[in-house]
């Protein structure tokens, strides 16, 4: 099935040059790092991605669609920084040889180095964050980061476990997704000189947007078109993470399937890929998590429903529509 | 050959306070971690270290001996944090399984939740030091991060080469430990209100002091008592480190045994320690990697000659006595 191709950068253009800034001041920054380490840190900041927490940052302190204020990309540059580093490190831990079709630094440089590099681009990050004129955003960002981590630990943890309950999820995708996306609509708005309330409005606005893009992302590993989103579908049913759509599946199963079904999620049985993914269409799963995206998507427009007239509004809606018509393209059929 | 106990705790037993409140603001610590996660940030954040980075944030900042102002005890976790953080990290690069007699994290928590753990230790301790008035000690911390990283990045890239001139290996060296006893008694001085010039200078000590140590360390690796130092000797030459000592034998060594020694430090044989050890009693390499430590060790109490009369000044000398007496312990016969 071919799918539209609807991307967060199709639809603002209006980002372009807020991304040109955004490109020219990361690449700036490979001077930053000792000339041994310059071209590993180049290779890393790299400028293919989607840029969602840049584009988040950029929204949120939008005024009137002037090129944005160097605090504004900084404080872009900082956020993409730190998610970077936690990819090179996803990357090492996930044993992943690919990423957006090219070499991952652990397989470009070796694990030891990327372990290494990932942490000198997250210190790169919080340096850049320690040049506002007050801590608030080291504050944040180190926070930020911190959570970050501890969701990724804890979903470490839960790996190959069946006993994940819903809360676990939400807590996992809470912390290790949501809480950057928090942080850079928080930034895009206080940098921009946003009233505390607005702040405070557009941050939980972030973190619902956070919670519903992590679902769909899980949900695409079942449901995406593996040429689309660039990666090999069940990835995350293949490590033993028990995503939403595996734990729905899981509660409607009848019970002989149920506990075949743990054991292949413990890895104490293959994962039979096209037999659960028959079965999530006869249970109609994807419609349920579905949902669950779109619940979040309206849990982030309330937010901003105080705010009809400031000029953030209008633009951050427009990516809760985007995520939308995205899990529209899925394929809800499966397979 | 039992050598006297010599240790920095023990001849800083003036320090004893200082210690004590890092202890406990340290335990503290742990609140601030995601509580599925701080049984973890609990076992890192161990207390049984030598704790010579905060000893030099405590000394670069005495003032008259009473219990250290909080932002000093700050400051001292900070540097602490960075350092438990880099040794998470270093301990799953080199597989190691014990460190001061007990598992490191790595083994204890598997090697990815590890790289995590490190990298949320990391955030806490930029966390901390945007905690202070101004963004200073965020900026110096987290370049200095950079910094460290970027030498262990070099160490490890340079690993099984014979191609490392002395340059290098102080180049290593001065990012990956001397930078952060730099940074350390900067901190210190500055956070004690100092004047700049003599902020300058102790932070040139430490730096000195930080290469002379890591000499210290590498020497200790090939001459030290294995009880004492708490590890196995050899594991730098086993690992395909060239330190001073190799690189020394080396250029002192006769051309087909260098050739040998070189296919041992590549790897491509396995390294002869008990023979490279007699070799270097022979070409007297002991006395050469010693001075340079003497060395070092002089161009940091040149560093402190202008400043007499400052209270940190023959505290700061002290340490230079530490370390000498801990290189005369050494077993120079070897073996």
């Amino acid at each position: 099935m071919v799918t539209p191709k609807v991307t967060f950068g199709a639809v603002f253009a209006g980002l372009k040059p807020h991304m040109a800034a955004l490109d020219d001041f990361l690449r700036l920054q490979v001077e930053a790092f000792e000339p041994e380490i310059r071209s590993m840190a180049d290779y890393c900041i790299d400028t293919s991605g989607k840029r969602i927490r840049p584009a988040l940052v950029f929204l949120s302190g939008w005024s009137d669609g002037d090129v944005p204020a160097g605090e504004i990309v900084k404080a872009a540059a900082v956020v993409e920084l730190v998610h970077l580093a936690t990819l090179v490190h996803d990357d090492i831990m996930d044993g992943a040889d690919l990423r957006r079709n090219r070499a991952t630094a652990a397989r470009k440089f070796g694990p030891t180095a990327a372990v290494l590099l990932g942490d000198a681009l997250f210190s790169h990050a919080l340096h850049l964050a320690a040049q506002f004129p007050t801590t608030e955003v080291c504050h944040m960002v180190s926070e930020s980061t911190r959570k970050v981590c501890a969701g990724e630990i804890v979903q470490t943890m839960r790996r190959g476990s069946m006993h994940v309950t819903r809360e676990d999820y939400w807590r996992i995708i809470d912390l290790k997704t949501a809480e950057l996306f928090r942080v850079s609509c928080f930034l895009g708005a206080r940098l921009s000189g946003a009233a505390p309330a607005y702040v405070s409005d557009v941050a939980r606005f972030g973190r619902h947007l956070g919670i519903a893009y992590q679902i769909y992302d899980d949900l695409a590993d079942f449901f995406g078109d593996e040429q689309r989103i660039g990666k090999t579908l069940g990835t995350d049913f293949a490590s033993g993470k028990s995503t939403l759509p595996l734990q729905i599946l899981m509660e409607r199963l009848p019970e002989s399937d149920r506990l075949a079904l743990v054991e292949e999620i413990c890895g104490r049985q293959p994962g039979q890929m096209r037999l659960r993914m028959e079965q999530m269409a006869e249970y109609e799963v994807f419609a349920s998590v579905a949902a669950s995206v779109h619940d979040e998507i309206a849990q982030a427009e309330r937010a901003l429903h105080p705010w009809p007239e400031e000029a953030p509004t209008a633009l951050l809606s427009q990516l809760c529509e985007v995520l939308r018509t995205q899990v529209g393209a899925l394929n809800s059929a499966g397979g």
